[in-house]
């Protein structure tokens, strides 16, 4: 780089401890550059966010309401705020992010009452949330109002269409909201093959977060109000959440070819390629246990005591508490990346 | 553009509505895209935001706490929760964007108590100041605790070196402590011509946010914490308030070439020349009266009545409420710019 | 009292301090000790909850929802809670005590924004709160929900029922709830000699607290929601503020008697003739400006600055800044009470 | 009673659903009543709260901060508030109150993230709670702040001095405040034949909600901060939480007789015996089965199912989901009402 106050900074070793190590896919990265020039109207009346609006539209099939935020924390806060009244409760996994890895951001900003239900493979189905329905309509308790789920969950498994539809179903008779925190949902529709309608909008999901930044964006989430009920006051919550970008442009062109060429499933069938092999070749090795369907771009597992130092001393992997390490393949993943990976683990393996 | 999904914009005319709505520098573009090969440790751990602590340690000439925020209303948030306890209260001018411009969110995300003083020009000053403070002390009342100024303020004037001193000082002798929104300071501090540190941190500044945005990044602030009393908690703060970008580099990059390059400087001359030559147009045309001093790239003033109407059909302006009117420079406003709007208004003013 | 541990206070002078200052009247402390014989369910469940129902809903000559709540400040958080959404604004006066004499609670329970209008008398009227409809649609701005006034203002002055019903037309006209603080609405229906509907449920409030402390009940107010829509959520809100007593039958009958037996009517009386007295008197002396129609039981004033410290002394009065003081007669001040302030003020005069 | 708008109530049979649906010791009533003569200053500056914090200090042979609240939800809130900071977390035990009861009171009053714990007596330990330490530097995660205990707890049991004491040093190694809802603490040093100051202040509570209602108070709860570098905040925060009484005497005139008087130990020692006396009535009958140890005024059981719908006709008790109920004994239950209970269940027995 010619700029004389940034330093030459050497490109680290690719990184399976998260997906937000990687950088941005290199087309998405040309849109954002090429919405530069002139001026634009800011916070959302510019010209790529109309094309975004519309190119949504078109995906989904249906008319929606788009608003991007800057980040997952803030999509999901901000997708929350326009479902809570004061003193209702969000049903969750007791695995879910929300819970664990927002530093108590739903119960800060929002004063959200987070009820958790534990579940065998981090997903809610409607018999794990029916005893929370106790609280409805008792003043004791925070009244059940939104049901939250991840695409993939927190333990990388993922919805079919038809758990996400018996969700909604049950949501939908039981006066709650479904919300869902498609953080990766990319990886999810991949592995499943369908349409990001499917096991969304067609589904039952009230309001959508559709993930960008760990797929290949350089930052933005777009939060899909598909309940035309909820959609007014969402450019209000916006500005209130501190999630409103005064140059949206440069969410919406992400966006616009993100997903409008495709680069979202692309990105996502990489990494859950390079997932697939690393999970294979994981499996083989002694100390190693997968402990979740390997559905999308991440592996649970536990593996021998004597990987974790070496690993974690250049930032690997994440430790998840209790033994569990969580490997997550970007969409940048190779199978040379995987394959080094591979054979370090078995010197070490063979090592002992 | 030759990407399909992004369909052929013209480009609109420059406004003077805000400084939001120019683009991004054309260097600080090419810093942003500069930084993307390769994995960098998500959440601020990356080599490019390293290097953007040293900058701004260099440039203010001092340790500090660097928390990068995506906008400013975010900024503004993680600054303030950092110094606020429940209950307490901030002091403001009556004109604060914080008490007019921020949708409420320093309430409904902080609790925050704004409390507002009348000001001849938008700002604050010890004098001013001190009837709040018979409030301190007395449980029926919630407790001063900052005072929030702006700079530029909220009627594009500014605070000199001696003026903030004067402030620090008060607060300091009170128990309070003293934010700047520098969302314009780039302009401030080159009308004054003196260095960033004379009117912040030398002055008594406890957090300040160092503008980006409106003065040529796509996005990203700086939020810049001086008190070391304060630091600790602002990792804690950020995440929580869903202002952790996850890819911190392309912030990070963004500043190094925005500060490191001087093009905050750069910029904010330019723009505040614009205005100068936008000001000395106008103030000679009968009708219009320009209501604030013109200190960096804001001119408040009421024109014609028969003006409004064809310059807000194209979002020239803002209309601030009372017949107010507000015309803003960006750093892309050039002389020919600035003639032709001037063009225009004589035009118009012969016609009447 | 015989109990030991209590020590022998000595019955303390009367104050104009404060209308808290006052004991309970006794026939209501008789209601309050007769109603403690056996169980009776909790939370509202109890048999005198139920009677004080019948009897607020004869009282207004329909159906409501009648939420009890422990004070002033919990019952007009409990209030607003219901009314008010993430982002919202309540337009107060300037001199309104939400938003100088609860301690930011508006804000830090609700996250509310309060939007601040002077006044010429601490009442509100259409025209005064007209320019604050701008925000509404402008997602910059918290969206105004709910006008707030209170029966007596917080300078002792009264709304008329002709004054109340503008503002509800107003209110009804333009999407917002009418808030009514009636801590002393007692005060105002006597001084007015009309019905307690005809300033609220007739007049169009749409959510009213009948203020039971500060006229002679031991603690206790009455949250009475007139507006069907806004019903249903009060029970989980008034848990969910602490404002749920789990023994109401001891506010219950409070009620029962002080409304039920026509006390809040003979207590505001005779409150309201002893301010009276006092301000006759009060108006001939030297040095003494009546700064407010004195229309309840509230006297400002500004007063000879040799009084000050004497009365202060023993807390006769408050200080409200910038020279104003306050003088409130209780329920329990009689003549005699008034004529030996005058006199005492008499001799000062003299004195001087 | 004579008083005519209040209807002649008949006195219910005696429940076992709540401790709240007792009346109030009569003698508390009495004191209650003989405080009511003169004029006192509001808001907690009247002779008897002064006589209360002597009591108090006298009782704990230390200086404290207390702070009277109406309630228990209240009380609680209030004793967090003084605790926590924006994105902390309290650890509770997964069946605490302050999770399931409280109508989400924590999380919209106060923001707080309430980290849940599984216990298997409902007794938090340092050993239960050191994963949660991990979160601590994390900026991920809420940052552990107050470990929150009831005495009793939410399943009857209770804590002992020794387990307080371990609470209590473990939390101060680690940067915790340790937080006592002692709703039933009075209960619980009944039981253990302890002074109170054992469990609680000499035993490293910081705060401790010292309750009064449940055990024959009419209303009231006082919030006593030992931790003197967290005292000064509280009067600032408890008007804010709406929890100020403007009348603080009836709450003082209570507590001066329930524990000046020793009531709080005379009504505790009434309850218990009475739960004793029930529990080894039932646990000899078919198809119960009580599930915790009774170790206060509190039984948790399984009883045949026939029994629930005819108790539940009348109230008599508390299904707590799961087929668990509880029935909690009040202290004006006599062994005849207890023997009432017994043989009705013995009837029920025998008749299936």
């Amino acid at each position: 780089m010619a700029i004389s106050q940034i330093p030459e900074i050497e490109t680290p070793i690719k990184t399976l401890a998260s997906d937000n190590a990687a950088g941005t896919h290199p087309r998405i990265l040309e849109a954002l550059t090429a919405c530069n020039p002139g001026h634009q109207m800011p916070y959302g009346a510019d010209d790529y966010s109309k094309a975004a609006q519309a190119m949504f539209e078109n995906l989904f099939g249906r008319r929606l309401g788009m608003f991007f935020a800057f980040n997952g924390t803030g999509a999901n806060i901000l997708a929350l705020s326009g479902m809570l009244n004061r003193c209702d409760a969000v049903i969750c996994a007791q695995t879910a992010h929300l819970v664990d890895d927002e530093t108590g951001a739903p119960e800060a900003i929002l004063g959200a009452k987070l009820v958790t239900v534990p579940t065998p493979d981090g997903k809610l189905t409607p018999e794990l949330i029916r005893p929370c329905l106790a609280a409805k309509g008792n003043f004791h308790h925070a009244q059940p109002r939104v049901v939250a789920i991840a695409q993939l969950t927190e333990v990388g498994t993922l919805y079919t269409p038809d758990e996400v539809r018996a969700l909604g179903g049950f949501c939908h008779e039981n006066g709650l909201y479904l919300f869902m925190d498609g953080a990766r949902l990319s990886n999810a529709v991949t592995s499943l093959n369908v349409p990001v309608k499917s096991v969304t909008s067609d589904a039952g999901v009230d309001v959508l977060v559709f993930g960008g930044t760990k797929n290949g964006c350089a930052f933005g989430e777009a939060v899909l109000v598909f309940n035309p009920e909820l959609e007014a006051r969402y450019p209000v919550l916006r500005k209130g959440a501190g999630q409103l970008a005064s140059k949206m442009r440069y969410i919406a062109a992400q966006f616009l070819c993100y997903v409008g060429e495709g680069i979202y499933l692309e990105n996502a069938r990489r990494a859950n390629a390079a997932a697939q092999r690393l999970a294979q070749g994981l499996e083989k090795m002694e100390g190693v246990s997968i402990l979740y369907p390997v559905q999308g771009n991440e592996i649970f597992l536990t593996m021998p005591e004597s990987w974790i130092e070496p690993l974690q001393s250049f930032m690997y992997f994440n430790v998840m508490g209790q033994g569990m390490c969580r490997l997550v393949t970007s969409f940048d993943i190779t199978d040379e990346d995987v394959d080094d990976f591979l054979n370090w683990a078995q010197v070490q393996a063979q090592g002992e």
